[in-house]
């Protein structure tokens, strides 16, 4: 181990970023724009209004300030759990015996356990600072509504969280924390909206999807006086409040005199990854600088390796504006013997531009071989990963891996999203051995593929 | 919000203390020796080796050295989640409208959730450099067993833990972390040691205690060639090895230039307390400083508010030595209802003896007002607080209060040992108005003083 780097790297309080970087500023080809899903033109912000905070309405919109200034009030919370470490994974890289070096920041040392508390707190002020009285969500594997929870309570807003049923039933204990945090959740699909009800009489028997539980969030928002909707991934505003863990992350390596070569980000929506690119992809193209950059998603739920780039509802009940993305179609559902998070059907439209124009890659891995490198990683690194994150473990050992054979010494950089206390039933079903795999056939994708919404633009 | 005084002090990793320091070696009275329960005469080097690793019984029985280099092995791994920060609870004065300063030691932020980490990679390592195949130990609240799985699969030992059969049956998830390190994991009482068999045989119906729970894991230990016992708290060696959290806070305090007025920690077996005290205690025996130190234990099992100073077993099963110490009696049993942890009937030889002096103080408070506690500190800090942390953090809140009505703006420091996110099932219990307190009448411990052993010193 070289002495000089150390094993965290902690940025101190007063170099924590004060701006978020807004990549679509430096992007030739900027993202499509979300069109109204009856006019199929380009979403007005007063249209957009009805739905989502003002101020988050202009963040959204905003393809050309390159930086916005984190409120004092968001900046002292950020400082309740940021910033987060930079890690050098010396002992991982012990146990695969790799010249490569190995870096990862980690977002899990906070009590939703991930990175989504950077953009909850964001939203959360907006909403108070705009008046409103609460917002509404959806959930998937709970760490985005116990992160609104959080957020919610800090500034004293009442949160409704509508949680997909699946995660609902396997995290029960997710639900008592956003219980404890003041928050009310729902499983979806339910009937305490007329899209839950029309889904749950159309498919009985569903576990539910992130795409239905929106739908629920969203009309729950529109139907209740002083109340707007907020969501955790895919949209620009989220990716924006994100890159305050690019930020640090290229800050705190600079101070170590370091260039990582590959940077890896496991990619649901979307956002951790578009937050922990952005500043070296705004350094790649303003082409000052290179770097390889690969999002890794599951296998079961391929929206980068096997979609579509097009425009698509961003929810299944189709009442969202259409965003174009890489997207298996909104009426895509994974298997549900998918344990490991990232299920949402499309991609943030940046990263999807991204992709699109060939600036960073995207490979898809199966879940066990994804739950083999997060085990390796938690008896070596103490950590123990979020499935969602060991997607992108999986990877960074694979490269690591390619590094031995060549002998390579390449600098390994991937986000650690973050903790797995709350996927116990997975890991149990991984330790008992019970665990499968599933790849979706042609067949089953075009079902979703059918659904895609015809735009011509 | 004083500008001067960061939210989270971190140290530099080449601040990490690399020597542990020994209270013992600063006490005008030293803690009793243990007794051998035979003979009642004290216990030698080579009778405590029959159970525990040789290196930790140096440890255990050296009143003497002042400080212990940590190995550099352990050093590495601390630099996994060490340093941890000593935090500015801002935003809980806040709350509180109080004029104290509240600060709070951090002890969470890695996957055992707690402090025991410390100890257990020091237990661990020098069990694998005796040449041991594995090691046998007992877990309440399954912090401890979660650590000790994590240190032996770092070093490649066997680990089998003897889990509280409350907690067993209350915190399945601990138990799939646990394996995920690769331990095995026992619910105790249980069928696989004579001890247990007889406890079962006596009380059939019971939930287990910590008491308990050693004496099986030490009858594994000793009818196994290749194994030794390892313990999270109580001895001697766990308070040396958890004095890393007091030093750590020492030298952020000198950092900042702050001293504490009132140190607070949560006692159970009492290792946290006497790690978080240690050097402060240090300066406090040797007149070079005053603080006020306060340990904060349940209404429920209140070893020092209501025990005997005395020596007794530090088992249920009595084949353990004899310890003088503060306690309820081995045969002591907390109710059932009582989910905040701190279950063990006694206390640490170190704590007891400085109690008695009157060194430091003891409050118990009951688990309603604990909880009350830890939901008010959740939603302003963040943090998700263990049950057990939320004994220490009831009190700071008492004593911030108190300054409220004097107007003084005392430095109120108190360790926050740990998270709560395996303690769902506690706080659903209290998020549904079900939570109950508990305390035991003279009588109920009449029955536990019954059973100390006549000893005659």
């Amino acid at each position: 181990m070289e002495k000089n780097i150390p094993y965290k790297t902690y940025l101190s309080e007063n170099e924590i970023p004060t701006k978020w970087y807004n990549l679509r500023a430096d992007m030739k080809n900027k993202p499509a724009p979300l069109l109204n899903p009856g006019t199929l033109q380009p979403m007005t912000a007063e249209e957009l209004s009805g739905v989502f905070c003002t101020e988050l309405v202009k963040q959204e919109l905003d393809n050309d300030t390159k930086y916005f200034d984190i409120p004092e009030e968001i900046q002292n919370f950020y400082k309740m759990y940021r910033p987060s470490p930079l890690v050098r994974a010396y002992c991982l890289e012990k146990a695969l015996d790799t010249p490569a070096h190995i870096y990862y920041k980690f977002e899990g040392n906070n009590t939703s356990g991930s990175h989504k508390l950077n953009s909850a707190i964001a939203q959360a002020y907006y909403a108070k600072k705009q008046g409103l009285k609460g917002v509404t969500t959806e959930t998937g594997a709970g760490q985005w509504g116990t992160a609104l929870s959080m957020a919610c309570s800090y500034f004293g807003l009442d949160c409704k969280v509508y949680m997909v049923k699946v995660s609902y039933e396997q995290k029960p204990f997710r639900r008592e924390v956003m219980r404890t945090y003041g928050a009310s959740v729902t499983p979806s699909p339910s009937d305490t909206t007329n899209v839950g009800r029309k889904i749950l009489a159309e498919h009985p028997g569903t576990t539910g999807s992130l795409g239905c539980a929106i739908s629920e969030a969203v009309e729950a928002a529109t139907s209740t006086e002083g109340y707007r909707y907020v969501l955790g991934s895919v949209l620009n505003q989220v990716v924006l409040h994100q890159s305050i863990i690019g930020l640090e992350s290229k800050i705190a390596f600079d101070k170590i005199g370091v260039k990582p070569d590959v940077i890896i980000g496991c990619a649901g929506g979307g956002s951790n990854l578009g937050g922990l690119i952005a500043p070296f992809m705004g350094e790649k193209l303003r082409g000052e600088a290179d770097y390889r950059i690969v999002a890794v998603e599951p296998a079961s739920c391929p929206s980068f390796t096997r979609g579509k780039f097009a425009y698509d509802f961003c929810d299944t009940g189709m009442v969202c504006p259409l965003a174009k993305m890489y997207t298996l179609g909104s009426g895509f559902i994974p298997s549900p013997n998918h344990a490991g998070g990232l299920r949402y059907h499309g991609m943030s439209a940046i990263l999807s531009q991204l992709y699109d124009d060939k600036l960073m890659e995207a490979v898809s891995v199966e879940q066990t071989a994804v739950f083999d490198a997060a085990t390796q990683f938690a008896r070596v690194e103490g950590i123990l990963p979020a499935p969602e994150s060991s997607h992108a473990i999986r990877v960074a050992i694979d490269e690591a891996m390619k590094c031995k054979e060549t002998g390579e010494a390449k600098n390994i950089f991937f986000g650690l999203t973050g903790t797995g206390y709350f996927d116990m039933v997975a890991y149990q079903k991984y330790n008992d051995g019970e665990m499968t795999d599933y790849i979706p056939t042609d067949d089953d994708l075009a079902v979703g593929f059918a659904g895609l919404p015809k735009v011509d633009l």
